[in-house]
């Protein structure tokens, strides 16, 4: 196969990208942005090299232990649960929250083949576990997956002795917090409820 | 800054991939579909190393002379020029046509600062006064700036001595090539007029 029907299938790797921005892409990249398809490969190639994931919070970095995890500043007796490190990110912005994080890297999704054992959810145990943690506060989203995701949660950690709250549904229904104002996510956080 | 950085932003390289789609791409390649990452940056560094422009009708090639222009098959005293390799795929799907081809690989496009010599009008003309072409034919598309490459190709190539023709607006005026069916290019194809 040439190389640039090889380039234009790989490219259908990205989410949300179908044959034709794929060939799209690929002439671009051959033909208008060499420099920054080099830039792409080189980088993409690197990430897969040193990217892997924060062994207490499961966060991306390029440490064994991130640097939030590390950070002395922190509250260790809390413990916040987001699906992704966007929502982390959110979380941060609304300067309600000193704990420290757990992320999951998803959400329940059974139709997605995506399970407690594909989240990794003994990990999340062991962290929760490990004598400091007094508190783990869910902040899935309010989606039905987001939901699903923090009631099985509450169980599995209540049923460990943990106190469990869930942030409070300021946040819409139905909503994602990336896409939420930092004021009611940090409201949503205040008024957390026992879970 | 961090990899994960790095990475949403060399993602944004690619057209139309803003800011929050980069940082979804991002976290797809490193956590849901690593192999098809590491695909992706192998192909893309090879694409980028083997993938050069035919000498003779400056489509993609990984050769110097591509397998279409080197084809005993066709007719080479026939040039159809068109804007990029995806229109060139759509006139082969025709089966109306068994000359040769030009590759413009663009458009005249002043706004963005793309002119006769960006698309290296010289090799054109270079291709088409080797002797064997009779007559070139103008496969653009019937858009603004499709219509406005034709006219400058047309006045240019006519100037050296060479019978230029233009495929037939059966193509619907505004539209492009490559979203037109199949029976219209070719009707378009056959009914080309003096230009
Ligand atoms: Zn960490
Ligand atoms: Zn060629």
């Amino acid at each position: 196969m040439p190389l640039l029907d090889s380039l234009t299938e790989a490219l259908r790797v990205l989410p949300g990208v179908g044959p034709k921005s794929a060939q799209r892409m690929a002439y671009h990249l051959l033909q208008r942005d060499r420099e920054g398809a080099a830039r792409l490969a080189g980088t993409l190639a690197a990430a897969l090299a040193e990217v892997r994931h924060c062994a207490r919070c499961n966060n991306f970095t390029e440490a064994e232990v991130c640097e939030r995890c590390l950070s002395q500043q922190r509250d260790a007796s809390q413990l916040c649960v987001v699906e992704m490190p966007s929502d982390l990110m959110v979380m941060e912005s609304t300067l309600a929250y000193r704990g420290l994080y757990y992320v999951l890297m998803g959400k329940l999704s059974p139709l997605d083949g995506i399970g407690p054992r594909e989240l990794k959810f003994d990990k999340l145990v062991e962290r929760a576990t490990d004598g400091m943690v007094q508190e783990v506060i869910l902040a899935t989203n309010f989606t039905n997956e987001g939901e699903a995701t923090a009631h099985y949660l509450g169980e599995m950690l209540r049923a460990r002795g943990l106190r469990v709250s869930r942030i409070a549904r300021g946040v819409p229904v139905g909503g994602e917090l990336e896409h939420t104002d930092l004021g009611t996510v940090a409201q949503a956080f205040v008024e957390r409820r026992g879970w």
